[in-house]
């Protein structure tokens, strides 16, 4: 239970959000830097449409210069039937498929019902069944920015309906960080129950500054696989000025505080988190890259050792 | 035990480490929108040495004008004997005294060994004796940012010197945001075993992301009182950039998210919030008065209302 399985979405759910094209260039080095932090498992990029998210129209290209290290699985999203068949010609480790437990998320976000959607990831499953893993992430688990409570239930009954099409894991999202921790305890407490048999991962958002307090409240229920986004990366569309994903390098240097084994390596993320400001062109919400780890003392002021001579 | 009581701390510890002189008359003015919203206290100002905090130089103007809410106690922080006499000559219902439990820290911030401090508090709590209570906040109780670790032993060393002085309460502060969350749920444990007696707040800083997840440990462990301030003022001089001290706003939605009753009318503190930056000059770090509470939800956009037609 003290290790945790850590996947880092900011190629992908991070610069998703962005306003400028981010080059191929910067992409695959921060990726290769990443690969090399020791995450388990990391999100590149999406196949969908370039028309749909231009900043990902590069994604063929993305996962064919990545350096592969081994242990870490590399996982893609994917919307559709033709962006499953253009994952499985990258030789993507995993299919990430998605779809929103709130029917009016799903229809504002994806332009479908939701029974149109589980249709749709229903072939992708058909299709790539026993030739790559599956993970499902149910977006807006924890609330709908439009329609409000998303009951408990109603996440459950569609995690079961994956669950029954052979998924390995499935990711229950905070798509716009409406989650609060005792939510996040009873919601962990029942998938555990239900689906402990599956790999089950928790992505959480800080919009409302929760984000880490919700990682507390899942790992305290055995949870041990976590989404974050580097430098917290990210935006909510409902929430201008409001912070985006949970910040990965904060979320691991916290769960390494309280004795978790992540497997990466602290210092070397660091280093890479405080590159991203100039990859993005602006500051990002991050804490720990510009604070510094708890490790890092500073030097007592001069007037310090005067003062203990003074008062020897 | 689900019952917060909440301190406000913003025109203190949030305005003494603002670079420019904030007008007495917005400070009576914002203490007075606070007082307004339920908090169970307030630390209105210091009275330290004008020369030593400029910002808190007209604190016996701030004290006699602010208009007192019945069922708010209006504390102060207090250095010494002086100190002390101007709090009571202004009608303070607390005294909050102060000092480190990290000797480095104690010198750099209070230019005396820490044993020449306690003297002094001691000082103080024999003049005030049966005139008004007293609280002591330990700084660093969680990590020195110059000595690094402070053994949970020697907080509960100093905590139990002013328990013996028969302090009412007494505040464990994470001065720097050193704290993460199983090192608070062991500190809180033996505080709660030893000190159950006394009135137990816990100070947090959000300088590394971990201070609503700091909370959550805390009111976990049967904490009741908490310190915050509006907007997540107050700075750490030691981390430029990093965030100060937890955002108020931001801990309460929390809080009353999860269930907990605070008192506090969470719509009229986000009113104020809203208007903190005006009032400082800058932007702060908090994050519901940007994105909203989590009750605030957003139109569909026309999209939806036609998809759902057409899919009918």
């Amino acid at each position: 239970m003290n290790r945790i399985l850590f996947n880092e979405v900011v190629t992908r759910d991070g610069f998703q959000n962005e306003p400028d094209f981010i080059p191929t260039d910067a992409k695959v080095a921060l990726i290769d830097e990443l690969s090399r932090c020791g995450y388990a498992k990391v999100e590149v990029t999406s196949f969908t449409s370039p028309k749909a998210i231009p900043m990902l129209r590069d994604a063929e290209e993305v996962m064919g210069r990545i350096r592969r290290v081994p242990g870490v699985e590399y996982t893609v999203l994917v919307p559709n039937v033709r962006g499953a068949e253009r994952a499985m010609e990258s030789h993507a480790d995993e299919l990430n498929l998605v779809m929103s437990t709130s029917e009016t998320h799903n229809l504002a976000n994806l332009r479908m019902p939701r029974e149109k959607s589980f249709e749709g990831l229903k072939a992708v499953i058909d299709l790539v069944a026993g030739k790559a893993p599956v993970n499902v992430s149910l977006s807006t688990c924890f609330g709908c920015p439009m329609e409000g409570e998303v009951p408990q239930e109603e996440v459950l009954r569609w995690a079961a309906r994956f669950a029954d099409l052979g998924v390995r894991g499935l990711t229950i999202c905070d798509t716009t960080g409406m989650a609060h921790p005792a939510q996040v305890a009873r919601m962990c407490e029942a998938l555990q129950r239900r689906f402990g048999h599956l790999q089950l991962t928790l992505h959480f958002h800080n919009t409302r500054g929760m984000g880490l307090a919700n990682v507390l409240a899942a790992v305290q229920q055995g949870i041990t696989r976590l989404d974050g986004s580097l430098g917290g990366l990210g935006g909510c569309p409902y929430a201008p000025g409001a912070t985006g994903n949970i910040c990965s390098e904060d979320a691991l240097h916290m769960l390494q505080a309280m004795g978790y084994e992540t497997g990466v390596d602290l210092d070397r993320l660091l280093a890479v988190a405080r590159r991203l400001p100039e990859i993005v062109g602006h500051e990002v919400p991050g804490q720990v890259a510009k604070a510094g780890p708890i490790s890092d003392l500073h030097p007592a002021p001069a007037s310090v050792a005067e003062l203990r001579r003074a008062f020897a």
